[in-house]
């Protein structure tokens, strides 16, 4: 029984979402709907308008034999700016300041649609870039991690800062702390890294940049090097910054623990070309 | 200017996968496409059939002024039990073993896309349930976590072993690891979970269910409860579980480190009702 278009079109969309980053063949659409390759064709033309035009993603044909169709997630700024704005405000919550001028961010941290949505506008600046994984280090930059690799549909490494017996042999490296200039550990399982790949590191947040300092020295262990940096929060007035590339979608601008005032303000995400 | 049909049916379906959970009226979408009150419902109809046939997931449709549309994840048993099947077959590979019968499962975990659609599932089973978060236990628990949550759009709750100042002030609890039969120690941002909260508590591995029992007198303490239990990996063989009612995706049937095999078997997740 063949499909008509409109059930095609719904299922397509659902399966290009769930196979980003994946070449998937005309003739496999075709099959599965018992439709003509021509019939195909036009469903994918008419995706990739609506695609493009809401801000979904992008959908590249690669012609010949060995060719298909490719998605890539990429969100329009200017839908994802109200939401980055929203962010900020909903940071500057008083509440949030803990002793010590810490920040609860739990609640951003554990809100997995948040999550999604900034994880799908990273996804958006590195999908055409070739990533082989994305790495980050445990616990809270796990979240973003997750939601930016399953849009690139590449593998997750987290490096740790402690040793578990399930991880095999593991390498470790030193490295200072920017901000607390303490020297600290950090290790990563020898076989989750393939030799020479090309890492997005991703982190929940970044003050002075000790610890994606650290990531770094680690990917070097591994002949691996780093295509990009991504923080969801950035701190601003920090003097020495140990990495200069980076992508942040919003930056602490400034927290007066004495007057209960935290600003926020987007981050470079918006103006940063890469 | 008007939406076609076809391009009302994209956007719709890219919009409900990415607000599950959520009721929608119809009103907001007559708005967003220009299009009529009865045209739309006939998209939801469409919609709906196309999306319980193909697995992707049910809609309902509540009436009334304050009504709408709402979308819950709903997968298919058969087309996922291929999934599970090979995801078997992936965690027999002998090259897992690591010293004291431990497996290597960071590439399991890793894989966003296999998180993904584990989440799929396990929130398909309780998406029509009332539940208010999902609760799991740093670290590898984490992803499955927020694949499961995002799904049922609810917050991810994660219990700590070790307290971090950036969480405010903690609730901890003792409990016994089931299997070494030692005295841990786990903890909670006490605002991080609201008094009376239904929980959905989900690891990645369950061996005695100390952990899960940890998790559960946890609960206590913030005077809520939980509405279900679900783990990727049960360990088989297990004398005097602890936790009696819960999802598994996968058992461990043997690990055997003389002859290097390891067998593993569809968990209860097909044929326990919920």
């Amino acid at each position: 029984m063949g499909w008509k278009r409109s059930e095609r079109l719904i299922d397509m969309t659902n399966y290009f979402i769930e196979h980003p980053n994946t070449l998937i063949s005309l003739p496999f659409f075709s099959e599965r709907y018992g439709a003509a390759k021509s019939s195909v064709s036009e469903d994918i033309s008419i995706l990739k308008d609506t695609f493009e035009r809401q801000g979904i993603g992008k959908l590249v044909t690669i012609p010949g034999a060995a060719g298909g169709v490719k998605f890539y997630v990429k969100v329009k700024d200017e839908l994802v700016k109200p939401f980055v704005e929203e962010l900020c405000q909903f940071i500057e919550n008083p509440n949030r300041l803990l002793p010590g001028g810490y920040l609860y961010m739990a609640d951003i941290i554990g809100n997995p649609v948040l999550m999604d949505q900034v994880g799908r506008m990273l996804a958006s600046k590195f999908a055409e870039r070739s990533i082989d994984a994305v790495m980050t280090v445990a616990t809270k930059g796990i979240p973003l991690a997750y939601a930016t690799a399953k849009y690139l549909n590449v593998p997750v490494v987290i490096v740790r800062r402690d040793y578990k017996i399930t991880e095999g042999p593991t390498v470790s490296i030193n490295y200072v702390s920017g901000s607390s200039k303490r020297i600290q550990t950090m290790l990563l399982a020898k076989r989750s890294l393939k030799e020479g790949a090309k890492v997005l590191i991703v982190d929940d947040f970044m003050k002075a940049g000790g610890t994606i300092n650290g990531m770094i020295s680690l990917l070097k262990e591994f002949n691996a090097d780093y295509e990009g940096i991504a923080v969801l929060v950035e701190a601003n007035d920090v003097e020495n910054r140990l990495v200069d590339e980076y992508t942040s979608i919003v930056k602490l601008q400034n927290v007066d623990v004495h007057n209960e005032t935290i600003t926020v303000r987007e981050g470079n995400y918006f103006t940063k070309g890469e």
